[in-house]
């Protein structure tokens, strides 16, 4: 059931897009690195799942990247594709 | 049943600072605003709760900030007790 969520969509995409360019790594390894099952992260990336946090931190740091950032990218795809979020200009604080 | 996970706590802290930094808005409020029930914010704050992204986001919107800065308020805040993320620097992208 694929989700109308942007916000979902685009974490999806950006998954897929980090693996690429970690040197195309492949669904299967991703899984094994972060304890995630391939097939959950293939239904992720198609926009079908709804993660947990914990699951977007597991997957984020075998990307090597901290968790705020990959939704950072998400928000960022999500907002080409016409979906605008408050605040994502850098954080003051 | 109290999670160990350090960024689930981390994230039930800033969510709650942030309602007190936004005018000590109430979990009823919060809850009305963002159509999270009051209990499950409850939950979330104390870090008993596994929230999807599509629930942060629905948080985090209601508090004015982008899910990726409430994430992030959330790291800074495990990294104090600890807990470190890679990629915390801010994203050269």
């Amino acid at each position: 059931m694929p989700s109308s969520d942007p916000l979902l969509i685009a974490l999806g995409g950006a998954i897929r897009t980090l693996r690429f360019e970690r040197g195309h790594i492949s669904q299967e390894r991703l899984g094994l690195d972060s304890g995630v099952h391939r097939n959950y992260i293939g239904g992720i990336e198609r926009g079908e799942r709804k993660p947990t946090v914990g699951t977007i931190a597991k997957l984020a740091l075998s990307l090597g990247l901290a968790p705020s950032k990959l939704l950072a990218r998400a928000e960022r795809e999500a907002e080409r594709h016409g979906t605008s979020w408050p605040g994502t200009e850098p954080d003051a604080r």
